[in-house]
């Protein structure tokens, strides 16, 4: 919706028909991801790809990209697809992250979890999301068990950061390496899905900066063309990464009532190859998840902005839509 | 694009090929005006019906009305498509319109100019829209020349209006009767097309809340379901109503980026039977059409948001986009 209030028009690549992207694109490709010939047709009647989806089989994507440039780049959604080689690139370039160990052997969890301690969290090292793939070890004994709930997934071991608040920062980079950033926003999550999201977060003005000014460096770093969320902990010795993701982000829905262009404008640009727009606030907000039954329960939000997304079915965990509350801009 | 936000599925009928809309919908009939089977094909895929063109045929709108539900009913359709039955309406319900008379003939015409004087616009009464049909009259002897170039049309002799300023208000109404207005923006006209629009308008707050009181009186009197804009001139004497459009109109299209809930979400809410939403500017707005090859000349709209319409061809006073610049809300 964003590229098309722009006048560019898109054609969706999707492998389940009735897709809610579908609706509002001007043609839509319906196809498994090893198409080859589908997926040659969709890269032709484009100008270039992007994705909203860091899930997408390399191979698809070696087909699209000898066609059509593709952004994010494939380095940037190789670093983000394995949890192991994001916290590596992370620290590569001076950043902190949660203390980590590789994972591939019940032995090897018990040794992991000797030296990080516990609670830690045990997560396969791909194809994770809103909680998926992951689970909490709080002592030693646990460990046979959880290993054996991820089912044999190559896994990594995360520590536990004692954070005062988890934020995130929504930034977009052009090819030109134009950078801008929007406002750190301030997260709560339960049972591993995002549920509120509030701006401005209640951290301190330099440690907004010091996110702005970690979140251009994780850009620059990968030469990365588009938005990218990157979650934070806020801690006493700063800021540490929790993760990074190659696309426009639950925690920034925030921008599309709070901001003149929000995420996905600027991400349409990024990639469009566009000067990047004014990314400043013009009001606080928060966002809040509507989560499987949540969606039956509107009359509660009479003065916020509604976005539900026509999925076809109701499940418990699932993201339905959101909402945003909007209140004058503060500090 | 605002109903697929509140996860709406979209129709569009709509007799050209490669039409905008048809870009973001779901699903898109193309056939002409008269066709009955189409058009019952697709009155039977939806479940209400709505239109952003009132110059659509009878026959048509007798043949949907039928099958289901049409928003904005035909009282206001077919006073807003006649401008001698939208001025006999407006004077019924005791609001002001500039003096008037029925032009059929040359003679009518001669008599007409000598009533209401010069100088004065001969409008066709159908039809017309950006200034096209409308001929500027101001010496009598011009008479033959203008009623000549209208090829015939019913036409009708509309006398100017003394006006501080042009001021718009767009207001909706639902099924239940609940009104929202937006608060009234200033229009510039450039050769008979909308320039500009500028809120808050600059007229005192008594005047802001007699253009909200008369918007209410004409929704309530047409039974109103949807949201319709009102042209009116400030004047001396107050108010004086120029013209009625039952649709969104392009002088609220600020509302798009200095409200919560804009004029098109309003819209979809009125005819879908949902709660209206919160009409209230959170910013103040200048609107700016992009018109011809303004849509050539982007770069000095950097930090406004855009809005192009993805149109296929470029035409001298043909709307191509707008631009919408925010800043913090005054009084």
């Amino acid at each position: 919706m964003a590229a098309a209030r722009l006048g560019i028009r898109v054609h969706i690549f999707e492998p389940q028909a009735s897709s809610p992207a579908g609706d509002v694109a001007h043609r839509v490709f319906i196809a498994p991801y090893n198409d080859k010939e589908k997926l040659e047709a969709f890269a032709r009647s484009v100008d270039v790809i992007t994705y909203e989806f860091e899930n997408i089989p390399t191979e698809a994507l070696d087909i699209l990209e000898n066609i059509r440039p593709v952004f994010p780049g494939r380095k940037a959604l190789a670093t983000s697809q394995d949890r192991i080689l994001e916290k590596r690139f992370l620290e590569s370039i001076g950043l902190k992250v949660a203390p980590f160990a590789k994972v591939a052997s019940d032995a090897q969890l018990r040794e992991a979890l000797t030296s990080i301690g516990t609670p830690a969290i045990l997560k396969t090292r791909r194809f994770g999301y809103d909680g998926k793939g992951q689970v909490k070890i709080t002592a030693v004994e646990q460990a046979s068990a959880a290993f054996a709930a991820l089912k044999g997934a190559p896994a990594v071991l995360e520590g536990f950061v004692d954070f005062s608040c988890e934020i995130s920062i929504i930034a977009a980079r052009n090819a030109k390496g134009e950078i801008a950033c929007f406002d750190p926003g301030e997260n709560i999550h339960q049972n591993g899905i995002l549920r509120k999201t509030t701006v401005p977060a209640s951290i301190s003005h330099s440690l907004q900066t010091d996110a702005v000014l970690l979140a251009a460096r994780v850009l620059n770093a990968l030469d990365y063309v588009g938005v990218m969320g990157v979650e934070l902990f806020a801690t006493q010795d700063g800021l540490v990464v929790n993760e990074i993701a190659p696309r426009v982000h639950n925690s920034g829905h925030w921008t599309q009532n709070a901001c003149l262009i929000d995420q996905f404008e600027q991400h349409i640009r990024a990639i469009a190859g566009w000067p990047l727009g004014d990314s400043q606030r013009h009001s606080d907000a928060v966002m809040v998840n509507l989560i499987g039954g949540d969606i039956g329960a509107l009359e509660q939000y009479q003065n916020c902005a509604l976005h539900l997304y026509g999925k076809a079915e109701v499940k418990p965990g699932r993201k339905m839509g959101h909402v945003n509350l909007i209140s004058p801009k503060s500090a």
